[in-house]
């Protein structure tokens, strides 16, 4: 039985939802942010880097949602989440994956934990105001060059999509015009409509 | 064949070290960053992220270090690079390498390229003044939790070591004391005997 820690509204979700879609044995275990409880020592001692999500299996804990997606669609391959006899389309899954994980969700990380990277107030400011264009360009070459449609890898569904479909959640947030991103847009409608998502949307206590 | 795009001083080195390693028939071209080639027409028709590295195999090219570093491994298991038959430790090393993709290279971006993140000079300066805090905390993470000695994964040798090394290479210019940090540093000095990082960085006009 693998355990998930996540907390809603973070990239919890995408291995939220590729469990899922995995028909995995799971169990989830919400953390309260707001009362930082990522940061407890019970929390830490699971996961030091005080973040979400973390996995919990048989053999260890994992983090770090790319690892935890590959992770998930080599341990239940029935559901065909990831091309796992092909190198290079595997290659081109993690590439995606990775794209989404280093560039795109620390893009809009500097939204809220300017913290981070900085000191000052001025700072946290500035690197808000500029969200929305990083956000917008990100997306812009995600539109263009990396949704093969109807899913990201083309006909076939796999973990990129999860993955994808939980950082567009974020866009109206970060002051992206979604309508120059059609692509983006039927991605995330599809997505939704998808049985397990609603299931883990339901569960999370998030609208579709 | 396989064709490395890189740049010396670049996380480029870490999938240049995994190539020798493993033995694989590969080609460098060297990107001027001075002159800015990695956003020429001609590069970004190559790779429209304007970033090394980049991998152009027969089948297609690949970005983003830790997409590129499983597939060498992949491809090449003879070189023992990745415990490809454990989804679990092959996991393990996908977690080490998303987090220095993600966090560590991050962290250090902010020394130079804050332009990516906001606007101003005094911003710059700020996240500039920050690099060592941060780059000393994920370093202090990975000195206690993610190094088993004598490499990252124990007593095997994985795509994490060309990975940590070539990020730890930057400590100094990040202003970290490499003195707090000995299984880092010797996890350093012990790469830099391996004859494949030798040959890569005299390739690439770099001192070990």
């Amino acid at each position: 039985m693998l355990k998930l820690y996540y907390a809603p509204g973070t990239c919890a979700l995408a291995s939220h939802i590729a469990l899922a879609e995995a028909d995995a044995p799971y169990t989830t275990e919400r953390l309260d942010f707001k009362s930082n409880q990522q940061n407890s020592p019970a929390y830490l001692a699971i996961n030091p880097k005080g973040r979400v999500p973390a996995l919990v299996t048989d053999r260890g804990i994992l983090t770090e949602t790319p690892a935890m997606l590959a992770f998930i669609a080599q341990s239940f391959p029935k559901a065909g989440l990831a091309p796992l006899d092909d190198a290079f389309a595997f290659a081109q899954v993690q590439s995606i994956n990775s794209y989404l994980c280093s560039t795109v969700h620390v893009a809009h990380a500097h939204k809220g934990r300017g913290h981070r990277w900085a000191d000052d107030e001025n700072s946290f400011t500035d690197m808000k105001r500029k969200v929305p264009q990083t956000m917008a360009a990100c997306f812009a070459l995600i539109e263009r060059n990396m949704i093969k449609g109807p899913w990201v890898m083309g006909e076939a569904y796999t973990v990129c999509d999860p993955y994808l479909y939980t950082i567009a959640t974020w866009l109206e947030g970060d002051g992206v015009d979604l309508s120059a991103l059609p692509k983006v847009a039927d991605h995330r409608k599809r997505m939704a409509e998808r049985p397990a998502v609603r299931k883990v949307l339901a569960e999370e206590g998030l609208n579709g």
